[in-house]
């Protein structure tokens, strides 16, 4: 079987980084086209993806018949047109989160794909590709710990850009708890309560952080999140999960073990690239191996749209200092 | 210079682990009272203090010049009459928490103190003996990891009694919180906020738990406290302190490593009595110390009132649902 | 650029996993022909590999033009056969361990190999390619820890067939350790001694061991290895490294940590095949980016005839009981 | 019962630390005594155990009938007139290692005590009483994971004084390993082998080290130590259990965990004074508790004395370079 021909759009630093991953680390595929309104950035991406060619739309890429499915890797307010040319098109396509910017757009999406009857867009919520979330979700599934009651994160980052919101807080970072919560739980959250934390005084003027993140599910599971976007030390997504009967933890790091001046250490990642890129890895390679047959394998668009509701309330959340309840549209039958 | 003689009150569980801890790990002391109204528990827990003399009640002891200092051992609700007895005698005393039942009788037994002049009543809470607590508190006091934001805790308990009621979960469990993220943060605890994680179905009836509990001190830091009275597996209380810069964590087991059966595994506690026990050698050796020189070293009947007040809060917040701010009465000069 | 075409040569345990994984994991290659005497399990191996041809000698496949580079994944007693034909085809080749079996076979390889002047062959010593090892071959190379003294290894399996032999321990096992040492201490191997720990009853009738083996380089570094092929527990191979100011140590399994009835645990690995599959990944999809142009990138020949002639000295040191010095040929000026 | 009078002999770095432990945290005695032909170092420690009286020779505090008991803490040299003084005086005694300084002096020991028919001379091997060997000496009686084959050992302190000779690798440090080694198995060791590790260049010119030092047991066991006085980070001593279905490893540290700079870290111990003083303090309540019977509780003198000779087949075993069986007395009947 040829492989898999993929255009990716967006020529960012993710955009950029996946076309490298896709040429180095991904079986069945290769980099056919490159897309960005940014020619010249556009170029430098394509000359790591040998034989891929430049468009500065997608629908020109479409026009030439350059790919057998899309990756979009633009910035979120720029996705709705994008998905609904490759539902249009029929193409498989992995779509970075979030899926559009706000919940009614979203619901658009899903609509005019249930209405195509084919599942075609992926959301990239690459921690359902983490080995320990997915061995958490087998744990808690398999029912040997008893019911699962509460789970406590973590999610931090070193430092944030100064482009950095607060919204973003929600809209960017526990839109990822958002996901894997309903993923690990098979319930969805229902509703969310932000609190603050003292303030690091690290901060731009402009950022209240870190916070508590309170969500409930249907099913009555609480997970806190610590969101945490400034301090310092590293980059470190984990979570304990408490169950009726033990508790089982993800996330810590491993590796070379260093005893030097007195003390034993260890590296902690310092970015969600490395943190994070074995799951990409098999986010991608997923995804890849459903897109030959003109599926996907992954989070749906519904899912993406059920996020995009959680961070609407989420956001409400922040703004009020009040517990918001998550206000979801009916299930289309088609994702049922 | 001669051992100090130690009366002990209440021969329980509690105290009748006090009277062996005495005799068989404390420098410069030795049990010469053994104080239970039933006699023949008393009885029991003398044969293991050589010399040791058995009282009904505590008048007695004192009248018969039994002792120098007193632990008190028992129940909180037993406690005030003793402590006004033992500060009339102007004997120094360690008294198990709650140094009260209430933050009324708690502030009395501070007044009483305050009129004597001398401070006799130190109050068992002996997590500030334990090593981790000991080494974060330097660490936040010390400010190399910026300042300290955030406490994220978990005090969890294989099981509990049939007797072990809902409102036990503050007065007798977070108790430990309300001082250790005082003292630790230096900042008292100026609010409360109890969440309810998902029951854990091996609860007896009127048990609804796991909790959450959020305090905020004066100073902005929260600690959030899961509150687990039933998770089976053993015994843990540990804390992630977040700071500015870093993050530092107390608490974890350790010990030998075991490989078998495609697994390693170490050993985790499955009481307190283990879990605690250096802090408890720690704590009475420190208190005896301090004893032979007619005075005390460790928390006192103030801290024991501030805690009191705290719990009074909590309780109204577990009941409640809400934030409930903590009333404090001013602080007696005397205590300054 | 096509996608590189890969003839497997032998369809065992370890030809059919390298047939997935190229499937699965590698970029930018693809199984065109799977080889093996054995035509119907040669069928089922191609079955896994969509497009691939089934041949029942390397000599057909090559007249087929059946594959750009080739994987051999016979039994070390087939290889050298192979070997030259590759050479005299020009095929970039990756061979699993051993090049050949004995030191004088892989003589004449490295000689036909020199005299055509091309590096083709590249020998499958995977432990290069583990993080773990990476990192620590910088870290010597560095210096930021002083001079390296010893390395502590252990190289533990939980069973093996009834068909591994006593000379099995140093030609099949302790083999790895003889390239990776000289690896990470730029050094040769000068001479093997061999202990025997105290006989572990699990073992059939014919094998004596765990053994520990005494490596010394040029350079002075010792290597004590614990060759353990019995050990039940697991698999597990880890190396301490002791420098002139700490200590680094590679090989502990993390993930997920669970608490259960008293102990907190992981799981630690049970086969080489999950130990190291970030490894052959690692070295697999090496040589796949090298032999697209016409080379290899990774152990040579020559590497492979230094182990070579180093178990020939261990097999002695086995039986001899004594330390033996290891003897080399002259290195081609074509590998220096 | 009345406290334990204890005459401590010989105020130097460990006399004075046992002054302070008695003190401080040992149950049921006091420093009564405290022996040093330097007056004035003597004074300085009699300073810090209130009621101390202090002697400039054990035969003068014997004549005042100072003690009740003995803890002998002057170099090994001075040990063999002293012995004999205690066991005449019928006085129980803790011996620090070694017994004496040699095989013949340590028999004639042994002989005389044997002679008294009172078991009345403790060696300070204090390995005896900490959690992790004790833990192992059970699981290894125990059987659980099936016999012992072998112990992987690293004895490693950051540095030692100008006045630390190669012969005090055996007789001041590998001493321990004799001792435990036999204390685990139950089996006596019967040969020792030395290899010398690439040399520390940090070392002063008459140190070759580290080495690596094999015993065997009469069951078997091989144990292998590494023995290293120069390694800088810190001090740790550590062992590896090999078992035929497992492995178990003691000695690892643990405590706070922090993050920093990229980096978790906790911290190692320095010194063996923090490292073993639990160990310390367990073993010398055990001999208090004993000794108030009038009898020891621990390594007797025939313990010191196997020590003693295996530490003779050490120091040639170092100086030969060969592997050298050792030489024991038989047990008299009196230690069976």
């Amino acid at each position: 079987m040829s492989d898999l021909r993929i255009a990716v759009v967006g020529t960012g630093l993710m955009g950029a980084d996946h076309v490298l991953r896709i040429r180095d680390r991904i079986a069945g595929a290769v980099v056919s086209a490159v897309i960005d309104p940014d020619t010249s950035r556009a170029e430098a991406a394509a000359a790591d993806a040998p034989g891929a060619r430049c468009f500065s739309s997608l629908a020109d890429a479409i026009a030439a018949d350059a790919m057998d499915a899309v990756l979009i890797a633009t910035p979120g307010t720029f996705h709705q047109p994008d998905l609904l040319a490759v539902i249009e098109a029929g193409l498989p396509t992995l779509c970075e989160k979030p899926l559009t910017p706000d919940a009614a757009s979203a619901l658009e999406v899903v609509q005019v794909e249930a209405a195509g009857g084919r599942k075609l867009i992926q959301v990239g919520f690459m921690r359902r590709y983490d080995a320990g979330y997915m061995e958490l979700r087998k744990m808690i599934a398999d029912g040997g710990m008893g019911d699962l009651l509460a789970l406590r994160c973590a999610h931090r980052n070193p430092d944030v850009p100064d482009s950095y919101t607060q919204q973003m807080l929600i809209n960017d970072s526990v839109v990822h708890e958002f996901d894997i919560v309903r993923y690990l739980t098979h319930s969805p959250v229902t509703s969310v309560e932000v609190k603050h934390l003292k303030r690091n005084p690290n901060n731009a003027a402009h950022l209240d952080e870190p916070i508590l993140v309170l969500l409930e599910t249907a099913s009555g599971v609480v997970a806190d999140v610590e969101m945490n976007v400034s301090v310092r030390f590293g980059y470190q997504v984990k979570t304990e999960a408490v169950f009726a009967d033990g508790i089982a933890e993800i996330g810590r790091t491993s590796g070379t073990t260093v005893w030097r001046d007195g003390r034993f250490s260890g590296a902690e990642h310092t970015t969600f690239k490395t943190r994070f890129a074995p799951a990409f890895e098999h986010e991608i390679q997923s995804w890849v191996n459903a897109a030959k047959t003109g599926t996907i394998d992954g989070p749906t668009a519904w899912d993406g749209y059920l996020v995009a509701a959680a961070c609407a309330a989420g956001v409400r959340a922040l703004e009020a200092g009040e517990r918001v309840e998550v206000d979801y549209a009916d299930r289309p039958a088609f994702y049922a």
